[in-house]
């Protein structure tokens, strides 16, 4: 983790600036100035540049960061698709350099960006304690507390002395970034906390186990990233003990690794209430975007024609009286937006574990009838348009009885599809939507055509 | 916030026992054992609980937790609808010593959700210094840095000795989360940070100006939060100093307050998607989820109209061919999938800060072409189907066409929309997948009927 010593000031526009600056020296010859200023910039922005060189100019950049000792971090930086080009202009000796300069969980992030083959040359490349600890850590599901946390925790014994522990501080290689001293009996077993401040306040002659927090907040190296984040949100963290099984310490996890975890969650529930795969941004290629696209949008086809299907059965009461035509979409499109809302507020609600399963009648209840209030104003309100429209009552009184009935219909699957998504233990949001507005699709067709062609006598007079 | 000492382990099974023990004894005689239990609760478990319970419940729980001086920071873990119902059932007394024991952003949290005149009354029984912080730190946007920010931040001369320094923390109040100090001249101007392990390992005598970080990120007061929890997860920081326009040290945010936001945005993000108000929750009751939807649901109908009136134009070509009803909602349907999988990917990329405005006529052209090139595949394969399905060459080519128009259109508003709303400083989200759909309904039915018209002769043989 960078340490505040390599923050430059954060004003974007000093940063843009900068970069601007930079950008000019690398195309043109001045390298001694280039290097200069790289050396006063934070990785994330020389990183964020990085993606604007060209491959030639990026490789020249890449010399220049290795020579700084700033290659590794900035790499960490990179997006994963950059990351893989700088891996396949750089040889496995200095990527291996690299690698050793960054902490045993940002290697693992990085090598697991690599091929199987690429990782195990880089790894024999490693200092073999080093690779020893990363191939430990990798043994952890990437999602779990496993493979957020820093394996590096120095443990302290209850019988040292707050100035001893001091002294011992001292000896420490550089680690800004410990505010607690965490106590351990000699097996390893997490006996409570000391936060740098009790230590620096306490007499010197006070034990640790005197000052120490006992009852701290732990999570199991095998949680969840979601539900680690979860914890930390819950009791405004900053760092967390992490622990095996038997409760001895493994790692440490810091709330700043955890605000990638949150990022990460909420733009995985955003794409898949859209049907897009989580790996496209912006920055994807236009092919590579058709492809990552094109198969939900076909999943889609397919769930439109079983909707379609539905008004295929009614077609000769459409002929006989085509203005059902106009309004069918407006009655199934109400109940595909009243069923994304309540989709959106139960995935969201499973996300921020506000909402579990023992709870789901009631919540499904309660988002079916809050449907079939708003079905029977907004089908109010339909009756009424459609009359001065039309100046016929039954196809009114259709419109308000379908609209009624699919927005119900609406809120019931979009509470029941995340929920049986859940209970099948898949991501409540996954295809979610397809489910629901093929629903209310079918749903609005079938009330609203279905009751046309009883009513067909009255209705086309 | 609250401190180490208070947290439980966090072991949700565990939690849910002892929550479910403590709302046995709360419900029948066994205050003595509450309290004893309440005590061992974690503030954001006993307000979990809170929402459990009857208001009679509410009230006699609240009595304990103001004994055990609890009751403030259980206040701060409420939802804000529970929230207002503890203000009205507590006295303005009360309320205010239950104020005076959070830090200042926190009561201002809780004040900003009182009626003025309430507000001003428990102000007015506020200790007078402790009422001028609260005043003062309320002149600040809610939303901006200013907001976030704990304006109790302790400076420290560079002239200062280590060790005088350290001396000088143990006078301080109990202050745990203090990781930096922050170095200033006399007139409050930040000059630097020592982290509280560098006072540590550095021999007493060494002065705070030699020890101390000069490069330091900062962020301005007025600086919008989303923009601060940017900051905070581009440098991976814990702290941040806040200064005035003049440089001044203000206040500080710790990175579990940027938690929140970042938390709090995403949802925004998605709701706005899903055309829901951001002040819905699961826990919203029916009447009032029906009042917040509604007028979304309305906006929806009466754009479902315009695309309607579309179909309208060319009701005479639907009576001759009826079978323009069963394809006509594909087509539209799949414009607005793919509208929606551009949309949410620009939302997402202007709240990461992935996207500038410069960049966004490249931007527009690529979604454009992702989704001309996708509507040329989607339509070869809707067009194989319904030739299947029809046996009419022409109504294929008609399919195959109206999908590609349609999807381009769809790729060029899902991307436009959201940039459009950006420039006029609007949420890129707010609305705009309305917009969308409403033009890929618009467009859909416009090329599909309308070139069906003009090959009707061809077409209904």
């Amino acid at each position: 983790m960078p340490v505040p010593a390599s923050h430059p000031r954060a004003e974007p526009l000093a940063r843009g600036q900068r970069q601007r600056l930079l950008l000019r020296l690398l195309r043109h010859p001045g390298q001694r100035q280039a290097k200069r200023l790289l050396a006063r910039l934070h990785p994330a922005d020389i990183a964020e540049l990085f993606a604007l060189l060209t491959p030639g100019e990026q490789q020249a950049l890449l010399g220049v960061l290795l020579e700084l000792r700033l290659a590794a971090r900035t790499l960490r930086e990179l997006g994963s698709e950059t990351q893989r080009q700088v891996f396949a202009m750089t040889p496995d000796g200095p990527l291996a350099s690299m690698l050793g300069r960054l902490t045993p969980p940002d290697a693992v992030d990085l090598l697991r960006e690599m091929d199987e083959e690429r990782r195990e040359a880089v790894l024999a490349l490693l200092e073999p304690s080093f690779a020893a600890r990363v191939r430990n850590l990798m043994r952890y599901g990437e999602a779990t507390a496993g493979g957020l946390m820093n394996p590096d925790v120095s443990s302290f014994s209850g019988d040292l002395a707050a100035g001893e522990a001091v002294a011992r501080l001292r000896q420490l290689a550089e680690e800004r970034r410990l505010f607690y001293l965490y106590v351990t009996d000699e097996r390893r077993h997490l006996l409570g906390i000391v936060s740098l401040w009790a230590l620096v306040t306490s007499a010197s002659d006070r034990l640790l186990r005197e000052i120490m927090t006992r009852d701290v907040v732990t999570v199991r190296v095998d949680m969840p990233e979601e539900d680690v984040a979860q914890v930390f949100g819950r009791y405004d963290l900053l760092v967390v003990p992490v622990i095996d099984e038997d409760g001895k310490l493994v790692g440490s996890i810091s709330v700043d690794d955890v605000l990638d975890v949150v990022e990460e969650a909420a733009t995985e529930d955003l794409y898949r209430l859209a049907n897009l795969d989580t790996h496209e941004t912006l920055a994807t290629p236009p092919a590579r975007s058709v492809r990552l696209r094109l198969p939900w949008l076909l999943l889609n086809l397919l769930t439109a024609f079983t909707a379609a299907s539905v008004v295929g059965l009614f077609l000769g009461t459409i002929e006989k009286y085509a203005i059902l035509a106009m309004f069918m979409p407006i009655v199934a499109g109400m109940g595909g937006n009243a069923g994304t809302q309540t989709l959106t507020l139960m995935v969201r609600g499973f996300a921020l574990g506000e909402l579990d399963l023992r709870k789901s009648t009631s919540v499904l209840l309660r988002q079916m009838s809050v449907g079939a209030m708003n079905g029977f104003l907004i089908g109010l309100v339909l009756a009424l348009i459609s009359w001065l429209w039309e100046r016929n009552l039954v196809l009114s009184g259709i419109l308000w009885f379908a609209s009624a009935v699919n927005l119900t219909v609406a809120g019931l699957m979009g509470a029941a599809v995340p929920t049986l998504l859940r209970r099948l233990k898949l991501d409540p949001a996954l295809g979610s939507s397809i489910f629901v507005t093929t629903a209310t699709d079918v749903g609005g067709f079938l009330a609203f055509l279905g009751t046309a062609t009883l009513l067909l006598g009255a209705l086309a007079r």
